[in-house]
C-alpha cells in the first residue's frame, strides 16, 4: 500500500523514443516481465549503474557497451537479476542482446540490457529472445506506462513521471520511469530509472547532468539500507525537439533543463520509497548545522535505516531518545550533543541535548501519526544542511521479505 | 522467547565482592530495579563503554571517577538510562553516588553509576537515594542472580555465568552478570556486564585483559545495528583468593586466566544474542579468506544487520542472492565476487560466486529451519577469518519496539 501514490498519468511521449512490452514468463505469472526501448539514430545516452562489488552481469555488460556504441536499444526484464551467475550470465546477458541486434538491424554494442528480480538463477535466455524479437515489431511511441508496469517486482504501483520546460522559446519533454521497492539504498537501490527527453545536448554535459541528477535523487533515499546488484539510471538525451544544441554546462538553458530532470528524478525517487516494502509512511529525514554535507548525511542515513528508530516511526513513538541514540553513534567528528536539537515538523523536541521543557509529547504523537512528516535535527555545528526520504519499519515489512519467493 | 537460553544455576560467589537488590519504582511495576555492588579495599577494576557520542552522564562520571579513585561501589539502575538529560542530568549521577559513597563511608569518586533505560527523562534521584542507603546494609556474597534479574530491562531471562580455573595451584572464580536484547550492536550494546574474579592482577594486566576479553566476546555481537548510550562491561579483580598477583601479562597464570575470562564474556555476549528482541534464531556469521580482519568483520557485520538477510533467516528462507547482496555492499577494497563462496554449515550453497550445481534448496532450508546454525562465507581473497553472532528479524521484534513504552 503505497503512502500517498498513486498510478501516474498523462505521460508524454519523447520523440526519437519507441517502446514495446511483453510477457516472456519469467515471473511465473502472466504479467509483462519485459521492456524494449528503442532510441532513434543520434540519441545521446549517460547512465549511473550500482556500486556493489557483485555487480550483475547485465550491469557490467552495459557499462561496456555504453564504451562502445551509442546505445539505440536498452532491453529490460524483471523476475530475474541475472546476478551471482558467472561467465554463463554474461553469456547469457549478450545472446539477449544479439537477438535484439538482429531484429533491430543494429550493432550488438548498441543494446543495453537490464535485469532486476531472484538474484542467482539463470536468465531463460530462449524465451527471453523469442519475445525481444516480437517487441521489435510491436514499438510504439506511447507505451511508457506499459513499461513503467512491465519493469515493476514487488512494486505495488507503476512509477512515471513527465515535465516540459522551455528553453530559449523551444519547449522540451522529459518522460521517466523508474521500479524499486526493497533493498533500497544509495548508492543506489534496487532500482531502475529510464529518464529520456527530446532535448538536445552534447555526451559531456549529459554525463555532468546525470550526476547531479543522482545525487539529488535517487542517492537521497532508503528504505531498507541494502543495495542491489542490479542498479542503474539511464538518462537518454533524443535531440528531437530540434532545439540547438546545448554544448556547454554554462549555456543558462542547461540550468533550467537540469532543474526539470533534477525535479523529474527526484519525483521518481521519492515514489520509489513512497512504495517502499511494507511503508505505512513516507518521512523526510533533514540535518542541518553539520560541518560538511557528508556529516549530514551520515546523521541523516543512520537515523533513517535505524531498525529502533523505524519501528517507533510505524508506531507514530515520538522518541527522542532513540533519534539521539542514533545521532550518537552516526560518527561525525567533533559532534557535541549538547549541541543537538531536533524538531518533528515545526514541533521542538529537544534543545541544546535534552528534552524541550515546553515539549508535550502529544504533539509529538500527532505529527508522527501522519503519513508524511519531516524529522529535522540541527547539529550546532557548522552550516551544511542534507535531506533524503524514508520509510518506517513495518509488520508486513517482515511479511513481505519474509514470504517472498515462497 | 530467548533462543535456547535458559536461566542461570550455580553462581559462584567472588571474594571481596557483595551485592544487593531493591526496587525503587523506577520500571512503574514492582521488580527490582536497583543494584548495589560493593567491593572490598585493594579490589582492582577496568571498563570499557560506549562509542557514542551520545555518551549518557552515568557513562561519563565513571570514566572521570575511575580516573580518580579505585573503585569500592557500582550502583546500577534499570528503567531510564539518564542519558541526553544534560548537565541535570550529571547533577542526578552524582547526587546517587554521593548518597551511596555517604552509607558506605567511601570517597564518592570510588562509587560508579551505572544506568539503562528509556532515554532523555531524569531519573528519580530522591527515590534511588532512599533505595542505595537501604540497600547498603542488605549486601550479601550470594545474591549476583538478584543482581542479574535488576538490571534487566527488555530482557526476559537473566544473564549470569560462572566459572573456576586453576592458576599455579590457586584456584579462582569468575562471576559475571550481563543484560540487554535491544540496541545491541559493537562498540557495544545495550548492554551492560559486570565480571569479577578473586585472582589477583596488576592494574595495567586488567587493562589488557579487558580489551581482550571485550573484542572476543561483546564487540562480535549485534542484534540490530544500534548503539547505546550508556553501554558498559566492567571487569573486576578482588584478589580475595590469596594468589601472588600477576604482574606481567608474560606471566603463563595471565594466558589461563585470559581464557576463562574471555570464555564468561563470549558466553555472556551470545546470552545477549539469543535474548534478542523478538530472537528465533541465533546465527553464526563466519567470514573466512578475508585480506584482514577488518574486511572479515565489515562483510559479517553487513551480512548480520542487513534486513534482508535477517528476514531471510526468520523464515528459513536459503536466499542466496541476499548474501551474496550484502557481501556486495560490504565496501571491501578488491573483492572478487567470483572468488566468493557460501555455506549453511556444511552445505556448500555457492561456489566461486555461482550456485553449486549439487546444491539442493531444500538441504539449505533444512539448515535454516533450526534454531541454531552458521553462515559462513569465504572470500578467497587472504587467510584472515573472523565469527560474529546475531538474530533474525521477526514481526516480534517490530511488536517489541513498536510498543516500547506504549
Amino acid at each position: 500500500m503505497a503512502v500517498n501514490l498513486g498510478p501516474p498519468t498523462e505521460l508524454k511521449s519523447i520523440g526519437g523514443v519507441t517502446l514495446a512490452t511483453g510477457c516472456a514468463g519469467i515471473k511465473n505469472n502472466d504479467r509483462d516481465d519485459l521492456a524494449l526501448i528503442h532510441l532513434s539514430e543520434g540519441c545521446v545516452a549517460a547512465a549511473v549503474f550500482t556500486q556493489s562489488a557483485f555487480k550483475a552481469a547485465p550491469v557490467l555488460l552495459a557499462q561496456r557497451y555504453l564504451g562502445e556504441s551509442p546505445p539505440r536499444a536498452l532491453l529490460i526484464n524483471s523476475g530475474n537479476a541475472n546476478a551471482a551467475t558467472g561467465s554463463r550470465g554474461m553469456q547469457d546477458a549478450v545472446a539477449c542482446c544479439e537477438a535484439v541486434a538482429g531484429a533491430l538491424n543494429v550493432d550488438v554494442a548498441s543494446v543495453l540490457p537490464f535485469s532486476t528480480g531472484v538474484i542467482g538463477e539463470r536468465l531463460p535466455v530462449d524465451v527471453i529472445r523469442d519475445c525481444a524479437r516480437t517487441l521489435a515489431g510491436d514499438l510504439a511511441p506511447d507505451a511508457w506506462l506499459d513499461a513503467a508496469r512491465a519493469i515493476m517486482t514487488t512494486d505495488t504501483v507503476p512509477k512515471a513521471v513527465s515535465r516540459s520546460v522551455e528553453l530559449a522559446g523551444h519547449v522540451v519533454a522529459i518522460t521517466g520511469i523508474a521500479k524499486g521497492a526493497g533493498m533500497i539504498r544509495p548508492d543506489m537501490a534496487t532500482m531502475l530509472a529510464f529518464v529520456a527527453t527530446d532535448a538536445r545536448l552534447e555526451p559531456s554535459c549529459l554525463d555532468k547532468l546525470i550526476g547531479r541528477a543522482n545525487r539529488a535523487s535517487f542517492s537521497r533515499i532508503t528504505v531498507d539500507g541494502d543495495t542491489s546488484t542490479n542498479d542503474a539510471f539511464v538518462l537518454i538525451a533524443t535531440g528531437a525537439s530540434g532545439m540547438p544544441a546545448i554544448t556547454s554546462c554554462e549555456d543558462p538553458r542547461f540550468e533550467t533543463l537540469a532543474e526539470a530532470i533534477i525535479d523529474t528524478a527526484r519525483e521518481l525517487a521519492q515514489a520509489i520509497v513512497r512504495d517502499g516494502e511494507g511503508a505505512t509512511k513516507f518521512v523526510s529525514i533533514a540535518v542541518q548545522g553539520g560541518a560538511s554535507a557528508e556529516d549530514c548525511l551520515a546523521v541523516a542515513f543512520t537515523i533513517a535505516e535505524s531498525p529502533l528508530v523505524k519501528t517507533a516511526l510505524f508506531s507514530s513513538d515520538p522518541n527522542w531518545g532513540r533519534f539521539c541514540m542514533a545521532i550518537g553513534r552516526a560518527e561525525v567528528a567533533g559532534l557535541d550533543p549538547d549541541s543537538v536539537s531536533l524538531w518533528l515538523d515545526d514541533v521542538r523536541v529537544a534543545d541544546q541535548g535534552m528534552l524541550d521543557p515546553e515539549y508535550a509529547e502529544s504533539a509529538g504523537a500527532a505529527i508522527m501519526s501522519q503519513s508524511e512528516f519531516e524529522v529535522r535535527g540541527d547539529l550546532g555545528h557548522g552550516t551544511a544542511c542534507e535531506t533524503i526520504w524514508t520509510t518506517d519499519l513495518s509488520y508486513e515489512y517482515v511479511r513481505i521479505n519474509a514470504e517472498y519467493r515462497t
